[in-house]
C-alpha cells in the first residue's frame, strides 16, 4: 500500500478550523481509496487531539517529538504526549527540525516501546542509508534546497531518489521510502513511484492549495495508477513492503 | 492580585486525564478565590485545547513557543497556534527551554500583536533586569540549580529574589515578578511575597503531589495571607501592579 | 577614540597567510593613526595565536567564546583559552553565532574576572537596550538582513541606529556603540558616526577587498574626519566615552 | 597499528604551556614506540598551531569542526582552518559536542576532499553502526554516562563494546574502532583491545594526571602488550585494519 503523507507545517491553514477541514477532506479521500492508499496527516502538536478525533481512515503522526522521557522538561513535546493525544506515529528529522543521530536513535527506541510508527527524513542518499540502519518504519528523502519550491526532486534530481533507493535497499529491505521536496502534481507522484519509492511526503502543495481536496485526490489517484502500471512482480514487491 | 503559576512540565501527570484533573482542581480553587489570586496553568502544547476548554477561572499559558511566524516550519509550536488552541498567554525562556535574547524580543513583539500575555523566566537578577527592558507582563526568577530540589530559592538564596526585585524595579515598575525554583509549601509562598515578589511559579510540588488540590489550596491561601499581612501601602502597590 | 572593528569571519582570506597579511596591514594603519582610532581585529580561534603575536597597535578579539568554564568540554573555545592565546577581548552574539541571554550574562561576568574586553552584537534597538543593562564595553547594532549586502544600515535603516543610540543611552552612558551591517565605504563610516555611534564593525568590505589595506585606510580616515567635523562638545563626548 | 587518542578537552591543562608540555611528552612516547602505536593529540582549536608545530611523531586532530564551508560564518571553526593550522584530522560528534546526522555526513565529505582523517564518536552500538555507513576512518564508542567517571566502559558495560564491534563489522570492515569513556589504567586499555577494538580514546586520565607522561607510557605499553598477546591471525587483522 502506497503512502500519501501530508505535513501541515505552520502555515495559516495548519491550525484551527482550516486545518480541521483539510484533515476531514483528506480523510474522506482516504475512505474512498481505503485499502489502496494510506493517508498520513501531520498536524502541529496543538492540533493532534482535535484532528485525531475527527478522522477515521487516515493516520495522524506528529511533526516532531523531543528526545526526552517523561520528567522535568518545560516546553517539550514527548512521544508519550502525542500518543495520548491520539497520534499513531511520529515524523522526525525534517530539514526544518533536524535531530542529532543519538537523538534519532533514542526516539526510534522509544517509539518502538510505545507502539508508535516512525517516519525519518533524510537529505541525501548517504544519510538515508545511515538512518535506515536504525530501522524506522518509513524514510523520506528530501533535498532541503527543493522543499517548498514546487520543483519536484523526482524531476530535478532523480539520481538522489534512485541513489537513496539503491543504498537503503542494500541495508534495509523493509523500510518504506517516500519521496519529498517539491512534489506538487499527480505527475510528480507518479515519477516518485517510478523511481522506486513507496509514496510521497507533501506540504505546501496541499496546505497552500485553493482546493486542498482536489490535489489530495489527484495525488491519491496517481499513487493508484502508478501501482497499476508497475509490472506484477514489482506490485507484489510494493505490497510486500507494506504488509 | 497575586499569581500562582503552575508549570505542568512533562511529567506522567502532565498530559491526558491526570493533567485534566489537576487543571480542574486548580480551576475550582481559582473559582473559590476569584478576584484575590490569579491561577495560571501551563500545560504541554498537546493539552492546551482540552485544558483551555475545561477551565473557567484560571488562565492557560503555553510552556514555550517557537520564535517563528507562520510559514514552512515543521515541528514548531507558534504563538498563533497556542492562541487558537485557547491559551491566553505564553511563558518563555524557562531554564529547560532557554531562548536567545533576539528570540525573546521577537516573541514578546508577536505576543503583543496577538494580544497574548507574557511570562519570561530568568536565572539571575542581571538577566531579569535585562529582560525587564523588553516589557513582558511577568518575570519569574528561578536559579536553575534549585529547580525541582524542594529547596525554595526564597530560603536558600533570598538575595537572588531581593536582588531581582531591586534591579528590575529600577528599570520597570509594572512587570509582575514571580519567585520560582523549589517552592514547595505555603511557607515558601509567603516568603516569596515577603521578599517583594507578586507570586510564585511552581511545578513538581503540584505535579508530583499525592493530592495536588491540597497543595494548590495551601499555596493560594498563603498568597492571600501574605497579601493581608503586608502594610496597606504595599497591598495597594501589589494591587496596582496588577491593575 | 573611535573604533574600527574588523570581523574576519570564515572566508578564504580569514585564516593562514592571507589573514596574517590583512592583520599586518591593519596594524600598520593602526600605527599610523595611533591615539586617534582604535583598530580591533577579530580572527578565527585558530589564528589568534599567530595574529596576536604579529600585531602591536591593534587589539585582537575572539569572534565568539563558548559559555562554559574550564572542564570536560570537548570542542569548545573558552574565554581562558583565547586570553592565553593573546586576545584582549571577545565579541559575542553576532547574528551568525547568537547566544542565549543567560549565556551572554555568564560570558560578560567571566570576561570581567579575566580582564577581557567585551563587544556584544544586537539586531534591534530593543535588544541592544536589554544587553546594555549587562554592561559590555561595546555594543554593535547590526540588522541581520543587511549583513554582507553592501547596503549600509546607516543609509537603509538610519532609524535603527538612532533608535539604538537613544534607547541605550537612557540605560547606559558608557558603552561604546558601533554600527555594523553593510558598511562598505568611507562614507558609510561617516554616516555611522553622524548618527551618534562611536565606530563601525565591518567584515566582507575588508576581507573580500582586492586591496584590504586601502579600504582599512579609507575607513580609518573617515572616522578621523567624522570626529573632526563634530561640534567640540560632542568630540569631547566621544572621547569621554573611551576614556 | 593501535591508536592512543588523547582528547585535551577544556581543562586547566588543556591550553597554554601545560598543554604544550603534555603534547611534547606524548610525542616523545610516540617516538619511542613509533611504528607500533599511533598517538593522536586533540588540543583545543586555539592550540592547534602551537602543538602541531611542536610534535613530530604524533598526529594532531581537532576536537570538533563546524559543519560549514568557507563564508560569512562568525565564530566558527572550519575544516579548512584546522587543516591550515596543522591538524591531520578531526574528531566530531563527541558527547560534549554532538552533531546532527546530516552535519556528520557533510563534515565527513569535506574531510575527504581536504585529505583530513576522521574520528566520529557514538554513544551506542546502534548509533555506531549507523555512523559506520558514512565511512569515517575511526569510530569511538563512548557511553556518555561513563565519561570522566574513571569507570571503564570495558568493565562496566563490555557488551556495549562487543555489541559495537559486532554491529559495525557487519557494515564496515575497515573503520578503526576505539573504546572511550572511563579508560584510566593500562588494564583498561588491555580490556579494550581484548573486546575487539583497535585503540582507546582518553581524556581526564591524562589531562588531570600528576604525571601525564607516566600514564601515556603505561597506556601505550598496554596497547603493545595487548597486540602481542593476540593470536597471530588477529594481530594481522589489527594491522590490516590500519594498513
Amino acid at each position: 500500500m502506497y503512502v500519501l503523507a501530508i505535513n501541515f507545517k505552520s502555515y495559516k491553514t495548519s491550525y484551527g478550523s482550516r486545518a480541521l477541514s483539510i484533515a476531514k477532506e483528506a480523510d474522506s479521500v482516504a475512505r474512498e481509496y481505503s485499502g489502496l492508499v494510506r493517508v498520513v496527516l501531520l498536524p502541529p502538536a496543538t492540533e493532534i487531539v482535535r484532528i485525531a478525533s475527527a478522522v477515521s481512515f487516515s493516520s495522524v503522526f506528529a511533526q516532531h517529538v523531543d528526545p526526552v522521557d517523561e520528567g522535568a522538561y518545560t516546553g517539550h513535546v514527548t512521544a508519550e504526549m502525542i500518543k495520548e493525544a491520539g497520534a499513531a506515529g511520529i515524523m522526525i528529522n525534517h530539514s526544518e527540525k533536524r535531530l542529532r543521530i543519538d537523538e534519532i536513535s533514542f526516539i526510534l527506541g522509544k517509539a518502538r516501546k510505545l507502539g508508535l510508527e516512525t517516519l525519518v527524513c533524510a537529505d541525501t542518499p548517504e544519510v538515508a542509508a545511515a538512518i535506515s540502519v536504525l530501522s524506522p518504519h518509513m524514510l523520506a528523502i528530501e533535498p532541503p534546497e527543493l522543499i517548498g519550491t514546487g520543483i519536484p526532486v523526482s524531476k530535478a534530481k532523480p539520481e538522489v531518489v534512485t541513489g537513496t533507493v539503491n543504498k537503503v535497499r542494500e541495508l534495509n529491505k523493509e523500510v518504506l521510502i517516500l519521496t519529498g521536496a517539491g512534489i506538487t502534481t499527480g505527475d510528480d507522484v507518479k515519477a516518485a513511484i517510478r523511481l522506486g519509492t513507496q509514496g510521497v511526503l507533501v506540504a505546501s502543495a496541499v496546505m497552500k492549495a485553493q482546493e486542498p481536496s482536489k490535489i489530495i485526490k489527484e495525488m491519491t489517484e496517481s499513487l493508484i495508477k502508478a501501482l497499476d502500471s508497475l509490472p506484477p512482480a514489482l506490485q507484489d514487491g510494493g505490497e510486500g513492503l507494506n504488509a
